[in-house]
């Protein structure tokens, strides 16, 4: 397909940055370095914050949580908290400023800016290098909306939407799926080449076939029967195959629109209609009958 | 709410990065790195793109129909290529690698975290500073979908399920928003303070009263009546009451849950459940007659 150059503009590069085992330093104790912090924290990065007390309940129940993962200064920002290990002019990974101080975290953002630090500045999107946006988390899933600074709103309307699709049992099933791919991997090492493209198409054989809250039900048992019985003969098996009476518990939430989502789906529109037809007819025999015994 | 300590681990930092006025150095022609061009153009970027020819397809398309936006060398990459202007050691904001070579791959990344220049280099994921998703675009719109690696395919049918629950006027609404966002602005001027919290309250009140649909129905006079008539009296109006019979012309595609988009889906569900329950009536009804007569 030829490209289009009216799409070509206009939006931002959504990534998952890795933060793990790096520092991130926060400038701020209040209400929006409180979400600040807790998005450092779910990204498994480690936290430097400076903040004179009191802070904001949350950001102090955190700190009181994670002392291991979080060093709070009460003071101002100084500008040696840029440093990491000053003896070798290592810096913090990321800086994240919310203070009141429009001067001060425009200050901050410039020397960040200057030292090439990935820095978000509450309030000063001209000096951000990035912007958060709604989002949604549900185990290893995470889902960013970004409306591009046009409709902060309408992207928290989208969010909840898009949270209201995605069944419980998605956040099992990717953790499942996550696991099935190590065992599969421990079986059949190696990096590129046709061994990585075999486990390739077989996981996605797998994801295309069986239905989230299939996935979300494969244990340590089941998982073993699949990589024994499925990956080894080169066969994605059903679940019914594999999992036996369990895989016909699950509730038909299914994501993935496999042969046994579909048919459930249509189930639950299908029973408050055989409900009504019943329903109908009770009552219109009742009522005939009794007025032909009066 | 307590934090809850186990879910605050695991995950990402998911961001919308700001490449604007900004040169991404794309190492590599081939498929991979025609999708990272995109990305990148998308986020209005400047691409200096080096590998020697022949390029993949639409990497040469693009190449052909942007050359204002993308520099090409034709030629391996060399370390200068870091560097956007020697003389000021100005490096480049962001690279990406998409190359065969992994030592030369390997090497570039190492290069860009000494510099503390982002990398995304292809399949080494230990060098990477951040990872791609699955993605939507609609317009304004964008939507990241991450399983943290563990498993794209089913990044990938969230996505899908995702863009299936976004209506197609969601991408006009977004803009228009972002319009009268600016109209209100140069209304009521000024950052921060009461000014700032009067707009943002009127437009969230909007946003929750008017369905996606009347919002993409906003144009240039419509848009003026809703100011005169609704943000200068500090009030809401009903679409209706702004724009009349257009408003009534929408499809019921409300996102947002409005008031005229709840009922249209509900009487979906309805109508076969009266239907049943009249034919459960006839039936049973007929068929005790039919007894009762013989």
């Amino acid at each position: 397909m030829a490209p289009d150059p009216t799409t070509l503009h206009g939006g931002s590069l959504l990534i998952a940055w890795q933060l793990t085992n790096k520092r991130v330093l926060i400038v701020g104790g209040g209400d929006v370095a409180s979400g600040r912090l807790e998005s450092a924290l779910v990204a498994d990065a480690n936290v430097t914050l400076v903040a004179p007390a009191p802070l904001h309940l949350l950001t102090q129940e955190l700190v009181d949580l994670l002392p291991d993962r979080i060093t709070w200064h009460d003071r101002e920002f100084q500008d040696s908290d840029l440093l990491v290990d000053p003896a070798e002019q290592k810096y913090v990974s990321m800086v994240f400023t919310a203070i009141d101080s429009f001067p001060e975290s425009q200050r901050i953002a410039r020397l960040c800016n200057d030292l090439r630090i990935p820095v978000n500045a509450a309030d000063i999107p001209a000096l951000c290098d990035f912007y958060f946006g709604s989002q949604v988390r549900s185990g290893p899933l995470q889902v960013l909306v970004s409306t591009n600074g046009k409709s902060p709103k309408l992207a928290n309307l989208i969010r909840k939407r898009i949270e209201s699709v995605i069944p419980p049992e998605t956040a099992e099933a990717i953790e499942n799926v996550g696991k099935l791919r190590e065992r599969i991997k421990e079986r059949a090492p190696g990096v590129g080449g046709q061994v990585s493209k075999k486990r390739m198409r077989w996981m996605v054989d797998l994801c295309g076939k069986w239905s989230m809250e299939d996935l979300a039900c494969l244990d340590d048992e089941t998982m073993g029967a699949l990589v024994d019985g499925g990956w080894e003969k080169g066969i994605v098996p059903a679940p019914t195959d594999v999992m036996g009476e369990k895989a016909l518990q699950s509730n038909g939430h299914a994501l993935n629109g496999s042969a046994k989502g579909e048919p459930e789906r249509r189930h639950a529109g299908v029973t408050p209609v055989v409900a009504a037809f019943v329903a109908g007819a009770l009552l219109s025999g009742l009522t005939v009958l009794s007025r032909l015994r009066r």
